[in-house]
């Protein structure tokens, strides 16, 4: 595959949809019209870590997910997307037609959240990996939210709902069965980023992506916030269909939600009084209300009804 | 090796050196003061295509290489660097000594551009990768060059001396023997940033960095200004020691510099009655005038001296 056909390919399945972008793919580097704050986060996923090819993952699912998993970062900032650059290693049995299937993906997921992606890069190795660098813009920076700012007493909600991508992921590695739905939530993530800009407006005090698993990351803005995210294990939103593949594992639907990672909701913690401007920023994808912050000793705590050791059948890639 | 170890260390080693950074490695992104222009750039180093840890490459040399490739492509737009985001994929048999030395190595460099390391992620993989963005800025877009201004008439000139990498890597293979400093311009290139900058405003009009080689990057320019740089190799400016590497491996030196690539100088187009201006503005690294810009069939052309054939003893990785 030469880098230059496949760049000339890249440039008619890419669209710029922003005037922000004057010069992209073909130059030395992108030129982008900035707005007062870059927000910029990468994130890597790789062919046997984050995703299995060929086994149910195809580079169309890759290409979407790595790009979700990067934009999902910025939506836990509540920061507007704007362009996303994707550096691929691509191992020599895997052709142009795959690249191009995955850049459509990618692509698509792109003009559906406004995104650009304005360059990348490609290089040869010994498996898929990629790597996506987003950048998104704001005009003021009090408009961010860190993992930092959680205070005692605030709620604690999450978006949508929880353990579908590792309950999914056991459907799709054939250790259960259920609907194809969840199969969908693992492999095509979506990232909460209008969610994400409504919640910042809506006063959240700290929002973090669930990617870890939300046992793992409300202890980030715990840690982070000098302060303790008490998460009631019986109030998770919990995926249709979790629950019966939970069963077939033999671990308890709270633990996919709590353990398993990557369903890219957000968590996100609100002064109570601004409660009910959070629940409608979240519109149509739902917020629960899962717990509180305490003072204390920071972290993330479990309720009664959690289940420590079933928690530890979950490994996560670092 | 854990995350959050790695990360804190990170935080020790990283310094923050610019008062644009207001968020960065432990958040769910890094949050950048931005100036009007926003230029970026990703860049991927892999084991075993772009270097060989262990076989003379060590960890530090992989980190400082692929933050300066990265940064290079900034320096050929005559854009100020900025920050750079580290996305690693790192094998199970590296460890945490290994990626301190990298980002050690990284962060030295950093430090002597000026740069910010804001961000990065780490996952585990087959290969040591390393997909480094840099972004830089500007505050007038006219400031920056691209590949595409290039005007018959103007000069082609390169900074410091070329071949120099090509030859290093013969050596450190064992291919040939020469100089200690061709092993050290091939493992530990800088990136011309305060000569691109210094170029832009002398007047460039368009702008490359030699990471493919001469020839081949000459003819990207060609390509993207409609023009054609006649390049005359017996002008080019030959690094110390490449001549005895290249009779030793029975290629012509100027085929070294002009096929080699990852020298990392920059090639610039500029107008005859800049000339003086542009000179004095690559300063101590020099600047060398090896060819012209003309109307016609756009690429590289090369003169009587050039050895077409020696030239395909060149693989380059995509």
């Amino acid at each position: 595959m030469g880098e230059l056909s496949l760049i000339d390919a890249l440039q008619t399945t890419l669209g710029v949809r922003s005037q922000r972008v004057v010069r992209w793919i073909g130059d030395d580097a992108a030129v982008v019209r900035a707005r007062p704050w870059a927000i910029v986060s990468v994130d890597t996923m790789i062919d046997g870590t984050h995703f299995r090819l060929g086994e149910g993952a195809s580079p169309a699912d890759a290409g979407h997910r790595a790009l979700a998993g990067a934009l999902s970062d910025l939506a836990a900032m509540g920061a507007e997307a704007g362009e996303a650059y994707m550096a691929l290693v691509v191992p020599r049995g895997l052709g142009e037609p795959a690249l191009l299937e995955l850049f459509d993906a990618a692509e698509t997921l792109a003009e559906r959240t406004g995104v650009t992606i304005a360059g990348g890069d490609i290089a040869s190795g010994p498996a898929l990996s990629l790597s996506v660098t987003v950048v998104g813009w704001a005009d003021e920076q009090e408009a961010l939210v860190g993992r930092d700012g959680a205070q005692p007493g605030d709620l604690v909600g999450v978006t949508g709902s929880l353990g579908g991508s590792a309950a999914g992921l056991a459907v799709l590695d054939g250790r259960a069965t259920g609907p194809a739905e969840l199969v969908r939530r693992h492999l095509r993530p979506e990232p909460r980023l209008r969610e994400g800009l409504g919640l910042a407006a809506a006063g959240a005090t700290a929002m973090i992506d669930l990617s870890d698993g939300l046992a793992e990351d409300a202890a980030h803005v715990g840690r982070r916030s000098g302060a303790q995210l008490e998460i009631d294990p019986s109030h998770l939103p919990l995926e249709a269909g979790v629950a019966g593949v939970a069963a077939q594992l033999g671990v308890e639907a709270t633990a996919l939600a709590l353990g398993g990672g990557e369903d890219y909701e957000l968590c996100v913690c609100v002064p109570p009084r601004r409660r009910g401007e959070a629940e409608a920023a979240a519109g149509a994808a739902g917020l629960t209300w899962v717990g509180e912050v305490r003072a204390g000793s920071p972290g993330a705590g479990f309720g009664a009804a959690s289940d420590a050791r079933a928690l530890r059948g979950f490994e996560h890639p670092i």
